[in-house]
């Protein structure tokens, strides 16, 4: 097995390029979840495959009823494994917009740091497949494993088509021995880690009307039923803000409890809450009963506002009774919960408690089922060397509260193990104004992945 | 007394010009509550000025802390009563903008109404006093009674400046044997009312403060209180959804029982509730005991939402555990409670109900007290005449669940009667998009004036 000193070399010399290659990458909004950016999404993709093809590899951009998908492929080690890597070009939304102290799309390095939208999530740490298997394609000519890419421009916005996509191909052009997404966090600074569980998501969009036009809530007020309280109750209606705990009934029918080993592994951890409740200024939940910080961010299900929206929202005051208001709430999901019946529980207990006088829409935008993969095989021990050789310490195994959807579906269509290999901080404000990427732990990734291959190839 | 016949008939001829002028007047957003607006309040009070000084009255345009007041009068005819109309120069903001029909600003003829902010509320209504005043001095060179005018620009933001000043001036320059007001409705079309009751008000903003940053919600779901579900729970928990009681602790102490006579002639009025169900697509509150309709809006205290807002609004879905939420909330009020106690009472509540991990601030806006006015001396007997000369049936007595700040304190100050003389109608979408205004309830608002001065002047 080579101990990849060749490429590590080159890695060294020429990591300042990689980083502005990564620059430019991250100057394109490529905003999936809106309209809008359609254009913007598309050039992004159109970057991504120039720069895959430049490397070496065959490309080959597949388009879909959304966002186009990227493949690529080098397929010149016979006999050897193929590693299929995942990532997404995409992004979220870089709203509130006013709370950046630099344009989300203009990557600038502050300190160790760089910042801009996308940084970590995902075009930092999916960028390091790219660059590892150009370096070592550019010092040897050739891979120790065969390599494919697939990279998908709407997890932001649901994965509808890589979702389709991989179901249709059925493991004949995907077909590889594993596949490693880099898309989580470490454990913790200087603490590399390799996720096994990934929580599943349902996100809905409820609108509730009323009247059938805005009133003055003078003349009106008492008389109909206002569409904002409506709303709230609803809303407060689904989860016990006391212990957390969701009120829908059957809502935790599906869960699989956590095992005794997972709660123990969690415990050895060592977490910090009192740090946590530090850097977020108090808002750490307190007095939940039964769980741990940990066990209830990585590993119980959720529910979550994410928006809300109604009548007069400008300075001062308006006496207003809207027509109507709407939210968005979201579930994170644990196996074996599923987003179809989280619609359906949900739609019943909203239709249950809506009030008389206003009608409710309960949207489901789009969700993902909750998946954990098994972190103990040969390729896992791989991946955990690589890391360590790296970062000079062990890799953890453990969970996140966030959703990949693909990552299930690798699993059950391709029935390899999956590798959630992440370079990221949880404090590298994923979704958040200034989202940032460690400039180190890019450089790093790149090492890691180079060691991967190496240590797959034999 | 005159039978006002020679002005009626000046009216009639000259009503094509007085509704071009009024459409010169509505063209002015004077939206009081936004600041950027400062500068179309202030033309619009210069417009107002210049048309009572052109009518030849003597005119003071008196600056304030905020917008200024437009002071005028004519005061020629000693020993007769002294009229002071009190109307409003500034609008309601106009937005949701895109549900109106035609620009808010461009008051534009459909069918029978002008449609535009402010054509009833209040520029349409108390407009009527000038051309009024202004028809009678132009076509007899004098005026039955003496008049003055006083004229505010910020009674849709609070009126404080108007407030002050009447306080201030303790019936010096104001000095008046009655006050005429026209910003209420009339009971239905064709029937004419004098309005004895409004409603106080207390206005709030609540804001609920979380993380100090906003946090993807799959990371930190479950970890941290998220501020908009602790909304949510703090607004539904002001009211019970199903009576429409308020759940504040001392909410009702101090509120006036309704009379046994008022219950009466409320019900004597024979509102068609089944009406209003169908007007208002079924959004008419059911269920609640104890009160009819009118009592409800009329005459008894409510809480409503008038705007919520956090996390994201945009198009499809986000992911966000968003730092902060806010929302706008009012409560009208029925005498004998007040804002100041009514604030205190709900900075309580919220305290008391807000879930450990977030933190509150409650913002009271503005407000007013609630007003009852006496509805039985001669000048109400003059009022009711006048309206029953122009519009062929007699005024009816009723309340309304709006406030007009400065009528308790005129009532309070003056010692006078306050007369409140409306002549818009409930479904003309104050506060909404396409507020209207029936034109011929213009001209026969005209009409009333004159013949309520007339009266007057004996």
């Amino acid at each position: 097995m080579s101990d990849s000193r060749d490429v590590l070399a080159r890695v060294e010399r020429e990591q300042a390029q990689y980083l502005e290659e990564l620059k430019e990458y991250i100057r394109i909004p490529s905003i999936s979840t809106d309209p809008d950016y359609k254009g913007e999404v598309l050039r992004c993709a159109g970057f991504l495959a120039d720069k895959l093809r430049a490397a070496g590899l065959t490309v080959e951009t597949i388009e879909t009823e959304g966002h186009p998908l990227v493949y690529a492929e080098w397929l010149g080690a016979p006999g050897k494994p193929t590693v299929l890597f995942y990532g997404h070009y995409d992004v979220q939304p870089a709203d509130p917009l006013e709370e950046w102290r630099n344009p989300p799309f203009e990557p600038t390095e502050e300190g160790d740091c760089l910042v801009a939208r996308g940084t970590t999530d995902d075009k930092g740490q999916s960028y390091t497949h790219v660059k590892a298997v150009a370096a070592m394609l550019a010092e040897r000519g050739r891979l120790p494993v065969n390599v494919k890419f697939l990279v998908e421009g709407e997890e932001e916005s649901g994965g509808e088509a890589i979702e389709k996509f991989v179901r249709a191909d059925a493991g004949r052009k995907l077909g590889c021995t594993s596949v490693v997404v880099s898309d989580t966090s470490m454990y913790q600074p200087g603490v590399p880690a390799l996720t096994y569980g990934l929580k599943g998501l349902a996100y809905f969009e409820i609108r509730v009307y009323g009247p059938n036009r805005d009133l003055h809530s003078g003349v009106y007020g008492g008389g109909v039923t206002n569409p904002l309280n409506a709303l709230c109750g609803i809303v407060a209606s689904l989860r016990d803000e006391a212990t957390g705990r969701v009120r829908i009934e059957g809502f935790y029918d599906d869960v699989r409890p956590l095992a005794d080993w997972e709660r123990k592994e969690f415990a050895a951890l060592g977490f910090d809450e009192v740090e946590q409740r530090r850097d977020l200024e108090g808002a750490v939940r307190s007095g939940v009963v039964g769980y741990t910080y940990l066990e209830r961010t990585w590993a119980r299900p959720t529910c979550d506002l994410n928006g809300i929206f109604g009548g007069y929202m400008g300075k001062g005051a308006k006496t207003v009774l809207p027509a109507w208001a709407g939210c968005k709430v979201s579930f994170r999901l644990v196996a074996d919960q599923t987003p179809a019946k989280i619609a359906e529980l949900l739609r019943a207990h909203v239709e249950k408690v809506t009030p008389a006088g206003v009608r409710v829409e309960v949207d489901y935008l789009h969700g993902a089922d909750a998946v954990t993969v098994d972190a103990t095989g040969p390729e896992a021990e791989a991946a955990l060397s690589a890391l360590e050789d790296v970062w000079g310490v062990r890799g953890v195994r453990v969970r996140t509260g966030g959703a990949i959807p693909i990552v299930g579906t690798f699993a059950q269509v391709l029935q390899v193990p999956v590798l959630l290999l992440g370079f990221g901080l949880e404090d590298d404000r994923l979704h958040s104004p200034n989202e940032k990427f460690n400039i180190s732990h890019y450089y790093n990734g790149i090492r890691t992945v180079v060691r991967l291959l190496d240590r797959m190839g034999g």
